[in-house]
């Protein structure tokens, strides 16, 4: 496995790997390489140790239309019964690649979610919208239900049961600032602040503490369906193990003398050496 | 099985059927009789191919205030924990058929909502309030715990569990506004408008994809309890059948020449032909 | 088991039991006693039956700064794997010790909540807030994750994926405002009532009906990870068996004759009988 996808771009740098989507003139509409190839990613970002976090984005206009009309749907129309679900586990695979990274994942919503782009973006742990993005669970309008790479499981758990079926029936696009009141943006943000916003939060989460950080993704992931005595137990032995990891003493030393705690590996995100200036004189 | 309810009123037309409690003189209070026959007709409408969506609402100035105080109540004195579990199991029996039918379910909360009353609202898929309706789990007011007919498993899941806690301890009663606010209410509309605004949103629904509906009702209910990896499997095998189903097809066929769906069975729903007019010139 | 802690005050007074957690110079840091004893305390409260429903609150500016920077952290960099995960069962058990008490337990917050004191907040039912509140799960800024005492478990279901993972991944304070909006708050009050409103809220619960209080927290602990049909049929137990206690027939009789009820043990919550006054004529 690679970080070398060439259906999207990949960049990290800093201790951040950015996802950009381009496809702008499809507004990033998935295909099936594109689908395969970003499950890849995911799977293979969990062993990179210089991506601590992800932002994922879309170039141009959109953040992403979901599966491509002509590229896939078109396609579709061909498939036996096996062949589709074939299909389907393959877009839930990639729905699954984030929930398994052990990275905090942020969406940054630059435009239109719709469709599988809406359910990336639900599945992203937090959610950066554009003051003009909107996001949509398009599927009935497509003659497709509501169930689609787990959306009917994520979507009540982010805005609550009612309000997921009103999305999940009706299909229709949520604006920005209903997306924040209702939960499922964590910020808007104007269009033009939204990747920057997306890195500064991404970048403060590079910073670590980066085990730490990991095992709440994990745990997050890890407790639907317990009850609380089995998620208490699960949390003791989680929490156990990062005060045995030294980041844990790191932030007490940091305390003790007022100095800002210096995580494990944040040397990564620290920006590089100034080139030499040819001309020492000149204005910076 | 009927679908000529005895002790209130069913109406189903293009492709709507319409529940309308109907004892408006005691706020639709709700008796041994009509809590069985509401179940016997949620389960019989899973058969009712001319039924697509469903609204519940009551006649007058109420929805429901729940199991009539005379009519019930004073009955349970009388009975002994075996009879008491029996009403229990038969109202639990209710909110369970709203569950099971796989049709959007909206609650045309015309009025008060107590009791029987809230708990029938909250087991509906999506809720219109009229603006002076209220709702109240009033439990704790005549007595009994707040975990009644499944309202301590519903009512977490739509508003959270710290304003769940408030709400079944207490039994206060909450305006439309702050339902609309915490996730209770999908609608805020004048008192006039509710019953018009539902048919509206049922009638969107009747239109289909109803294979796809059903899909996303049934899928809702059965992800409880479920991991994400074995929702996302679930859900996989439910939107390859809704791609295997000729509504999916439509939906291609229409966009691509800009012509509204006309999914599987919609026809249903058209106005009936207009009659023959007597008179040709007369005024329509 | 006793109810004479040694680190926390302890009052029963006409149905209520307050805690207060009495090191304000600390802004009411946990130590390994305090941890201990409070947990103590919630299972012997169990069983109080003249502690009807629960307050705790923090003396001083905060409401609890969680573990002792000296007294708790600084002692488990000495400790290894099997001492570490000794301790996070015993702040986990804390938590567990309010969820299993079958008391409403009301958190009246204050001042600060961080870290542990957060964790404890959200394990309550019902939350008051100070306006100057505020609250933070610190832990990833002391290099911890934010599985801690099942905050990744109840958090989520308090306010919603999203905005859990945010909260949990930045460790960032929130103000009282933002708390109600998100449903962590149930209520944001002037900072001089915040103790009044809460001990408003549990002398009312005290008043009963107790029996099925018991009953309503019960059952939110118990129906996690449930089916809706499974928790209908539990409910449907549950309920039968409030039916069969004398404050079902009690609330009807009330109402019946436009009294208030009078729930079983409710005597408790009356003030003191005034004393005989030395002289009839004095002012009053």
């Amino acid at each position: 496995m690679t970080l070398s996808p060439k259906t999207f771009d990949l960049e990290i740098s800093r201790g951040i790997a950015q996802i950009t989507l381009n496809r702008p003139e499809r507004l990033n509409a998935l295909t099936f390489e594109v689908y395969g190839e970003l499950a890849q990613t995911f799977r293979s970002l969990e062993k990179a140790d210089d991506a601590r976090a992800v932002v994922i984005t879309g170039k141009g206009r959109g953040f992403c239309s979901g599966g491509d009309v002509e590229g896939i749907i078109a396609e579709l129309f061909a498939r036996d019964i096996t062949g589709l679900v074939e299909f389907t586990r393959v877009t839930g695979a990639l729905i699954q690649s984030i929930a398994e990274l052990r990275r905090p994942v942020i969406a940054a919503v630059n435009g239109v979610a719709v469709g599988a782009g809406a359910v990336i973006a639900a599945a992203c742990d937090l959610r950066i919208f554009a003051e003009s993005a909107r996001i949509g669970f398009i599927f009935p309008r497509v003659g497709l239900s509501g169930a689609d790479m787990g959306a009917s499981f994520l979507l009540p758990r982010i805005v609550g049961r009612g309000r997921a079926a009103e999305i999940l029936f009706f299909g229709d696009l949520i604006g920005a600032e209903e997306a924040h009141r209702i939960g499922l943006a964590n910020r808007v943000v104007p269009d033009a602040d939204v990747l920057a916003t997306a890195r500064g939060w991404a970048e403060r989460l590079a910073k670590g503490p980066t085990f730490a950080h990991r095992m709440t993704k994990q745990m997050l992931e890890s407790e639907h369906g317990l009850t609380l005595a089995a998620a208490i137990e699960a949390e003791a032995q989680a929490q156990a193990l990062c005060m045995a990891h030294p980041d844990f003493r790191e932030a007490y030393e940091a305390n003790k003398v007022k100095r800002p705690a210096r995580f494990l590996g944040a040397e990564i995100c620290d920006p590089p050496p100034a080139a030499p200036k040819a001309d020492a004189g000149s204005e910076t």
